[in-house]
């Protein structure tokens, strides 16, 4: 897959969107990681669109749900790194009987997800990096691309553009803070239990490393707080050892992670601070920054993940359940 | 706080719907446990209304998040239980502004959110029972209500017509399963994770169990885990001494709360399982039965709590943080 193939595939899924009649929703749907990078986009709907609904459903919920507004105005989006996930495949069955416009995001052409969908683009996997080539950055090129297309959303360049700066930026700081990434997996390779905390367009990324990274690939419990309902129930779990991962964005939820901060710091000794204007998002033009950020979190993160997998000697690989029996 | 009272200020509410030249969107605003009964009404709305949109935001991120949406074709509904929440005060002022329509909730008349807010209802307070004056049960009211008004949906009177079952089923519930509700408090008191699974239109009675009970009030450790997506991610922390409370709903999200609980079931011996249909959900009318489910789940989980907060010795009650210091 190179990048002209990439390219040329969002270039096709675009046309396609340009062509409906209307464009009232996109339905982001998706399970696990990939669902968790639906709701970054849902975030870019809801901070940008004028008119269109932005929507993210697990895939199984989608079908359950049913949306009444599903229809032939709908982009639905997916995405399944194997393709072969049989709820996300049937979602979009569903969707395309319902008159929708359908576009996935797999890492494997040709698997049922693929051949399922009217348009698919493949992606770049390599989670220590970042490019505009990653299933996040392909997802959040292909929405502001529909927002051009659709709205006049003139935000598209600037993004793209910016994307471009990611791969070297990224590459850096991961070279730089190994000393960081050490010190955090000595500190936790025997916590039972780690919080990740964030809000705006991070929460996804909160979400995906509390499930995919500490829940399912580390075996240690988890949830994703979001910042603004810490004050509301979970902040009262907080104590001198309880491990919190907090994400500091940039834009203005920052002020809602900075707040939820504050107090856990006081009251926690364990916090982890990744802050997107320290990690350079703030480098990045005001108008898209905070859609830029947890291009930066994601692989940061799992610099992290990588270390704390091998101070508990626990590969990211093992699973006791995953694709290894019936479910 | 009568019956009359209440049901006059739902009508009240419900003409100033009525009265707007157009509704497009209910925006669902609150934080914590008034969060949660939002998530049960978006998806009242996701799969009852043909074109009205619902979101629903924690405050402090619906005012971040600024939807490009929100305007005088909008309803924010907002909950606050005090009246007093800062956040979900300065979101009414910001829906104001913005020219939409705002409808509250609170337990408390005078407060700043019922001054703020152009319409309020109050409601009764009692966990351990169930009614139409219940906040959960008033806010669906207002939905369906909503959805009346605006789009001509039918099922106002045959929900309606079950919330007068409620109290009775509730009480009957209540007093039947002590036994297991003691058991469960036994089992669980050294407990010191445990977490939620639901989905539907029960993933807001798992997501408010995990953070205001179990969090907030107990200090134990939680995550609402979403039965869709246990299986990408989550479902690789179950082990036989790992306890889940697993809601089991009624109508087309059952399957899903089916498949986790078949899995988590076979590996671990720490479940506690919640049936809507063994619970009475099954008995009311197929059109609202799977709406009715969490207002039902709701006080019998309290139940639970209440016991669980007995054997620990730590009750309900107690904080260290919330209303003692600022935050």
């Amino acid at each position: 897959m190179t990048t002209e193939q990439t390219d040329a595939r969002i270039v096709n899924a675009l046309n396609a969107a340009a062509a409906r009649d209307s464009v009232t929703d996109i339905f982001f749907v998706a399970c696990g990681g990939s669902y968790a990078h639906m709701l970054s986009n849902q975030y870019i709907v809801e901070r940008e669109a004028k008119k269109i609904v932005g929507n993210a459903l697990n895939s199984a919920e989608f079908k359950a749900r049913a949306p009444q507004r599903l229809g032939k105005s709908s982009i639905v989006l997916t995405c399944s790194h194997s393709g072969t996930t049989p709820e996300t495949v049937e979602a979009v069955k569903i969707a395309r009987e319902a008159g929708a416009l359908t576009i996935s995001l797999t890492h494997e052409l040709g698997s049922p997800l693929d051949r399922a969908s009217e348009f698919t683009v493949s992606y770049v996997h390599s989670p220590l990096t970042m490019s505009p080539l990653h299933s996040a950055a392909v997802l959040a090129r292909l929405v502001f691309g529909i927002l051009k297309i659709r709205e006049g959303n003139t935000k598209i360049d600037t993004f793209n553009k910016s994307l471009e700066a990611l791969p070297a930026l990224v590459d850096n700081l991961i070279s730089k803070q190994r000393a960081k990434f050490s010190e955090f997996a000595e500190a936790y390779k025997r916590a039972t239990v780690i919080y990740t905390m964030a809000s705006g367009a991070n929460y996804g990324v909160a979400y995906s490393y509390a499930i995919c990274i500490l829940q399912e690939m580390q075996w240690i419990h988890s949830a994703a707080i979001h910042a603004g309902e810490y004050f509301h129930g979970p902040f009262e779990v907080t104590d001198f050892d309880v491990p919190f991962v907090q994400l500091l964005g940039v834009g203005p939820s920052r002020p809602m992670d900075e707040r939820a901060l504050a107090f856990a710091a006081k009251h926690s000794q364990r916090m982890t601070v990744l802050d997107a204007k320290e990690l350079g998002a703030a480098s990045f033009p005001e108008t898209v920054s905070e859609f830029i950020a947890p291009l930066i979190f994601a692989p940061v993160l799992r610099a992290y993940a990588d270390k704390l997998a091998e101070a508990k000697g626990h590969p990211l690989t093992v699973r006791r359940y995953m694709w290894k029996m019936e479910y």
